[in-house]
């Protein structure tokens, strides 16, 4: 029998009505023959009310206390949600992150999962039972409550999934959510984006960091190294979404599978540093103290002397800017150059490995549409172009448009059947 | 060094500045020199909308599922006590009740306590840290989350307090209510009623179950098999409020402890039944399972037939009823008789075992009042009086003057120096 680990995130589960929605969900995998597992997230705007509550208390709670207050969220989600799957006469019973024996490190709010004891969850399983399971949430080797941070509720559902032992064709685990599934680009600001049937691993991770918030990077590594296809789908409709599976030869096909821009960064170049062993060390000691996501750090030499330069989001700017004057101060030389109003467009796909020309075909695209492109990175499967702000969405649709990302075969060599192989799984 | 454990209800933990105003309570003890166990129940209503939430869900919760949703109010009150404690330089721990292993019986919703693990409670005290503890929940041996009922957590306070050993001289346990402590009467139906400084358990179960309802009954008895002394004390004020503590001989000279008043009753008559083995079985039997409570039983034989009467409150009537007319039914004879707009007035104290005359010398206050005696029952340590309805609150302040309630030292033999014993511990 094959199971099925479903997800339902809190905008899914906002009160009754949509817990019954989201039961009937279950309740019809599971009579289609499949045993279930329901992992779901603290209810609607509970985390934040609770939050809330702790900040009226103290200024600074404590982290255990934090993860000890926030894991009631969920509680009272896999209690309401069993309640609900046995209206609808399909037996259930709840079990917390440590019922299931999710052991954690011991790193409260954002504790990392060390193993799941399965024993208990298959015997329930086994006995016929739907087994619901508060997501987000662990113990410690010290039987101390810990959470796992945000998104942390996907992770539980992808873990729970590896450690049943499900693969692909054998079950799987939907992660729903209050979107349709991956785009080719973020449908609000390119018209054509089309949601994919099936994307890698690899290449959902690229966008998730280009900002495409509809899954938990965490969970995708956690499926990728166990081999568990997650389907991302909408909580609302009954379509499917979006497969994330495993990388197919066909896949290496598609040169770019989805594009993304971010809309507002500045770049910190500083200048004339001494160009000697630790300096980039000492600089970036400096700005991980800020806590600010640096991207694009770029460096060149101009004899003796060097410029490192990197972007950051244009919020983070005043955060950063007194970090990197601290680190000029201790180098002795060197001068910050500040620009701002920039964006980046990305394109991502596997097929980059294997394809020559994807890097020329965007620029070229972009030269053709007037956009200056201010700088480049790449990876190897993540070409992004630094661009002016005020023509950012206008390189996402460019770039969509040069790969035929709106077309479901966009591959340079359209003989290619790309459609039979994108086929949900 | 001595334990103090401190729990505080749920009015009185009603919003961030409330739990601080605990917290300062707690501090104090701590800083006075005890180790201090912090047991707390949810947030002001929080109970109500939990359970309030499962009655959208479905109009039959499983108990274990209810226990599940529950116990997050506690656990969401010991996060934020114990931030509060911190906020206040206090290195404070939350414990749930599984993490103090407060061990249950497998009743969910009325489960209950079978053994607490004082091990981890006694580490975290000696490293110096104030131990908050979530009141109402344990543990099952089954590893099932249990809830211990109605007032259940003053039940875990007594508990843990008789599992760290705390007796008379060495500590207390110290449940922090809405009202000042224990009185000789309900001061808003008796306006000279005095607040009492010390009162035996066994008293005070007797007026619990006259519905006063200072303190849950349970938690009382386990004081009583264990030597807890509990002051009941008001959160708000810093007044000593009520010890309930074990008899000492001083005690059995008063003879009227507190009075007390069941304002609307309804007495039922089974007039004309056989009276021969297994008939009160079968009517007792009927009446239990309305699950309404029956009070003072009073059977009176007449040759061959015996007339059955108890008293139930006037609004449980109506449930009544039915039982009582199916169990005729089945006997086949007999009719019923109601009368309404009764009152019960009760006297309580110890000292009605060694004093002769507590019960004349009540009657004689009633009939010198004009008040009409209905019916009597007795206990070793209580005279209940049913009497007119519209009497009923005359009928409490009679009895509450004739006994010199309001007069600290009421003790038919003045020369006794009650006052000291009184003092509180």
């Amino acid at each position: 029998m094959s199971i099925i680990v479903q997800k339902f995130g809190g905008s899914s589960l906002a009160d009754a009505k949509c817990i019954e929605r989201c039961a009937q969900r279950a309740v019809k995998t599971f009579q289609e023959g499949h045993q279930v597992v329901v992992v779901v997230s603290a209810m609607g705007d509970t985390t934040d009310r609770l939050a809330n509550l702790a900040t009226q208390i103290t200024g600074k709670p404590s982290k255990r206390e934090m993860d000890m207050l926030l894991a009631t969220g969920e509680q009272v989600s896999i209690a309401l949600m069993s309640m609900a799957l046995d209206a609808l006469g399909v037996d259930a019973v709840s079990m917390t992150g440590r019922q299931i024996g999710l052991v954690t490190d011991q790193v409260h709010t954002k504790a990392r999962i060390r193993s799941i004891d399965t024993d208990r969850l298959k015997n329930e399983l086994d006995s016929g039972r739907i087994v619901v399971v508060a997501g987000f949430q662990g113990v410690s080797e010290q039987d101390q409550i810990t959470t796992l941070g945000r998104g942390g509720s996907d992770t539980t559902a992808v873990a729970i999934a590896a450690a049943l032992g499900v693969k692909s064709g054998s079950g799987g685990c939907e992660i729903y959510t209050d979107v349709d599934g991956v785009y080719t680009a973020d449908p609000r600001r390119v018209r054509n984006a089309r949601k994919l049937d099936q994307i890698s691993y690899d290449e959902m991770l690229e966008l998730a960091s280009l900002g495409a918030s509809v899954m938990n990077s965490r969970a995708v590594v956690f499926g990728q190294k166990y081999d568990v296809p997650i389907h991302v789908r909408s909580s609302s409709k009954p379509d499917e979404g979006t497969i994330i599976t495993k990388e197919t030869p066909a896949m290496e096909d598609i040169k770019v599978v989805g594009c993304a821009l971010t809309p507002d960064l500045g770049r910190l170049s500083l200048r004339g540093i001494p160009n000697k062993p630790g300096i980039q060390a000492l600089i970036f000691g400096h700005l991980s103290d800020a806590g600010v996501l640096i991207d694009d750090i770029m460096q060149t030499e101009i004899g003796d002397t060097a410029t490192i330069s990197f972007t950051v989001e244009h919020q983070d700017l005043a955060e950063v800017k007194p970090s990197v004057q601290k680190a000029l101060e201790e180098i002795g030389s060197g001068e910050l150059a500040i620009e701002v109003g920039l964006a980046k467009v990305s394109a991502v796909g596997l097929g980059m490995r294997t394809h020559t020309g994807v890097a020329a075909e965007m620029f070229s695209a972009l030269g053709k549409a007037g956009i200056h492109i201010n700088n480049i990175t790449t990876s190897e499967i993540k070409i992004s172009c630094i661009v002016p702000k005020e023509h950012g969405d206008l390189a996402l649709q460019v770039v969509h448009d040069a790969f035929g990302l709106d077309q479901r075969d966009q591959s340079s060599d359209s003989s290619k059947t790309i459609n039979k192989v994108r086929k949900p799984l």
